[in-house]
């Protein structure tokens, strides 16, 4: 059994306080780091949870907050905040460079092997710090693909792997033909898993309770997207084998 | 160091002496069992490596034979072996249940936990097998998205499991649309993975080296495929914990 420690932490953000949570691995040593970007509504106790996970795993981790503290229960509200930002490349990386910052800034991260995983916007978050260049080891976006502007892609230069639901329409297969092109345009190294039947937010229980149509939680296959996104960890930030 | 045996086994499939590979794992008592299909050209060295290596994780793994114990290393002479047998689905199902007959012959075999995994032809065989309601626990096939005959994906009973590369051209968009939403319309629960940048036969370091279009080599989506798998069998043929 190991011990974690967690940490609420306040900085600031497109005008706003984020609230994000850090998890500590147990141990004093430097290890690999983990952004978690959260869905349009949120950072809520899922994917604190998350952050708690792959700490108890052994990464430094920091699910990062997108709305100031706030969770859209509303989906009109959520979509007034998210739409405009998932539109505005130079936000979501203000975004993410501040959580970016809060994480490096933690003694316990290794500032040279940290990855960026999100969900939703948070996805298209980690995205846009590959495409602004900054040096993650792995990308990963579950129900976020969204193209980036023209030709940044190509400043990727770590593995992006994505998953979404076969029958989500609000991630339709135009928007993931579009991402993959860009992906494959830009010499990335990509992948795409397509989660037979499942709907947008499929991974997450309390957004896919939303009433917004094309939503519906999957729990098979959001078993399965967390664990290719920990293989993908496993690939791209190894951890010290424990015995 | 696990210590596993292997057979060479001679059956009669197709009108032809099939040559297969068993592989035992370490121990004496009974084991989840794993068919292994392979590509047009044939069974060589890489497939029953594959065995060998299911083997060594703890399950019993027969890669089987489609040529009769040939390697077909002319693509005209492949292609004109497997075109008309991806045609004809009773005559994948012969040469399928016909490996299944061996590894279920296997005392080390239980009977109740079998997964079919193939490639190319052998993945077609495999889909071919849960089309003809075989109780399998898991199928898997990597570049074989070979649709069935109408209605019948409706008999297959357990996750199905499709790896292809985003540019084979062999297996095309089109050919994968066709066969996920086969899938789909039949209420399968399925997966797709698509590796990006890569060409049909990724997987296989001889058989890319065909003189085929649109055929090569990914030795890093290869490996991953690879991992996919076998976390595929974890989840449907969960092993023993070993310490």
């Amino acid at each position: 059994m190991t011990t974690i420690t967690t940490h609420t932490v306040e900085y600031p953000a497109d005008g706003l306080t984020m609230v994000g949570r850090l998890a500590l691995p147990a141990g004093a040593g430097r290890a690999p780091a983990v952004l978690i970007g959260p869905e349009g509504p949120g950072l809520n106790d899922f994917q604190r949870g998350r952050a708690d996970a792959l700490a108890e795993l052994g990464y430094v981790a920091l699910a990062f907050d997108i709305n100031g503290g706030r969770w859209f229960s509303d989906p009109q509200e959520m979509l007034a905040h998210t739409t405009p930002l998932l539109a505005d490349p130079d936000r979501m990386r203000e975004i993410g460079h501040a959580a970016l910052d809060v994480l490096r800034a933690e003694p316990r991260t290794d500032p040279d092997r940290i990855a960026a995983i999100g969900y939703g916007t948070g996805g298209a978050i980690a995205l846009e710090l590959g495409r602004d260049g900054v040096d993650l080891r792995a990308i990963a976006t579950v129900n976020g693909l969204i193209t980036g502007r023209p030709g940044e892609a190509a400043r990727i230069r770590c593995p992006v792997w994505a998953g979404v639901g076969s029958e989500d329409p609000i991630m339709s297969p135009a928007h993931r033909e579009a991402f993959t092109a860009e992906m494959q345009d830009a010499g990335v190294d990509w992948r795409l898993v397509v989660y037979g039947g499942a709907l947008h937010a499929f991974h997450h229980p309390d957004v896919a309770q939303d009433v917004l149509p094309g939503v519906g939680h999957h729990p098979v296959h959001a078993r399965r997207a967390w664990d290719d996104v920990v293989a993908l960890l496993a690939e791209c930030l190894p951890l010290p084998v424990t015995t």
